[in-house]
């Protein structure tokens, strides 16, 4: 249900992995789903919910934070007087999704895939976007397991790997790996619109991946930002502060603790970089 | 004089370029030199200063900025003795460089290239790394124009585009567009490695790149903070005047006007995505 650069690539991954079962794409207008069937990605869209609800064992819904919460009440509550089928998410927030869905059901399982691109809509969309990147599940007390099983299929057979966390952990998690980093991105990008030399005609390497997500899409982005927004300002003023600290230093020419400073993070970044280091760039993904 | 990445992979450039002349390597100790030669980079090398200078037509500095600070004021006291060889270094700051030369040379042209890495070394060196990228030369009120048209045909060789700057707009331009990028970076890592979640273990691409160069050589970055801190620091306030700026904003839930900085942002960084998007990233520099 909505079918973008998320749900058109696992669309993809699932018909490249020959996943068992018919794909039907739901949303409010044609374009986005008249593509997505000529590109293959799906067999076939319905503007109509109830059609689809009806038809349905598994929904996915790919929209941003608000829209995600506004549909997702309306199709548990539909959903549960038709077939039940399990119902999922992929939106980049937990709690605010969790905290508006109406109708509870054991059949809804919440998600998030770590994957995405400053590049928006189904044309974009990439059978491989998936593979080897995480899907965060968080489970509800009331979900049950067949339900929790069906989505780790899914997922798995996308080419994903899965981890567990609570509602709030992920949020915290998020807000301080993608959130507040987004955020780090449109500051820098706004101070250099502003500058008089037009840094940005002399930017690198460093400038093209520190404002590369500057280009995301700006409603998805003010979404999270209103969605997730006590644990996205803890992390913003956690990072500020780090920038204040590091500043001080530099302003004080405390040579060794800078030196010190730079080391610990060269440790951590290269600690992980079995895992940051593989994922697919954007640049891949739109096909640029 | 010092072989490394941005050296050795000037050397290789000239080389696959078919540069006419022997490309000499000069370093205080061998191992670097050595791998530099082996590789194919070099002719060969030698560890006496003066014998180096006094054969050289061309001398091309690579160190990080107080090293070659240092190396510079002796090169070109010496050079001026001998055949007075055009001298050029490629330091990531310009003032500081030239303000700590102390015999003033007609023959010395400050510049920059826009490329780099995390890693270093010259087994990190590519030929290919300055294709399209931007280097910035800062002459100075008593260079001649044969020493310039020297070190600006020396970087079109290598595949570049020269850009002209006086000292002070380059530092306070590369200030903005690396330097304070990178404090940046460095926040963002020392943020994540005191976070009780370890969220850099859920990172995404978005994490990936803005990480990435906070693994950079911890000495050179010490000397770029400490010899470019007024402007440094002014850029850093700059970010931070914008960070906050989006902070009260998302704090306000100023819907509206955090969408509209989001697309204001979007709008620069695709202005901007011709010069930006085909830099060679730096897992293909480092053959990761």
């Amino acid at each position: 249900m909505g079918l973008g650069l998320i749900s058109g690539s696992l669309a993809g991954a699932l018909k490249a992995a020959g996943w068992q079962g018919k794909l039907v794409g739901w949303g409010p207008r044609a374009p986005s789903l008249e593509t997505g069937q000529s590109l293959g990605l799906i067999d076939h869209f319905s503007l109509d919910l109830d059609e689809v609800l009806l038809a349905a064992d598994l929904v996915v819904i790919g929209a941003p934070p608000r829209a995600t919460a506004q549909l997702l009440s309306e199709v548990i509550d539909r959903a549960t007087q038709f077939g039940d089928p399990v119902v999922t998410d992929m939106a980049s927030i937990k709690g605010f999704i969790v905290d508006s869905v109406t109708t509870h059901s054991p059949r809804f399982i919440p998600g998030h895939p770590i994957a995405g691109s400053e590049h928006s809509g189904v044309a974009a969309a990439r059978p491989d976007l998936f593979q080897g990147r995480e899907v965060i599940l968080t489970p509800l007390p009331e979900s049950d397991e067949t339900a929790l099983a069906a989505v780790e299929h899914l997922w798995m057979t996308a080419g994903a790997r899965i981890t567990h966390m609570s509602v709030a952990d992920h949020d915290a998690a998020l807000a301080a790996s993608s959130h507040a980093p987004h955020m780090m991105a449109y500051a820098l990008t706004a101070m250099l619109e502003g500058h008089e030399l037009a840094p940005m005609k002399h930017g690198g390497g460093a400038l093209r991946d520190m404002t590369r997500i500057a280009a995301s899409d700006p409603v998805m982005w003010r979404d999270i930002a209103l969605t997730n927004r006590s644990a996205l300002l803890e992390a913003m003023d956690a990072v500020a502060a780090e920038h204040d600290r590091l500043r001080a230093l530099i302003d004080g020419a405390d040579a060794d603790a800078i030196e010190q400073f730079f080391a610990q993070c060269r440790q951590l970044r290269r600690d992980h970089d079995e895992i940051l280091n593989p994922l697919i760039s954007a640049d891949e993904v739109s096909g640029r």
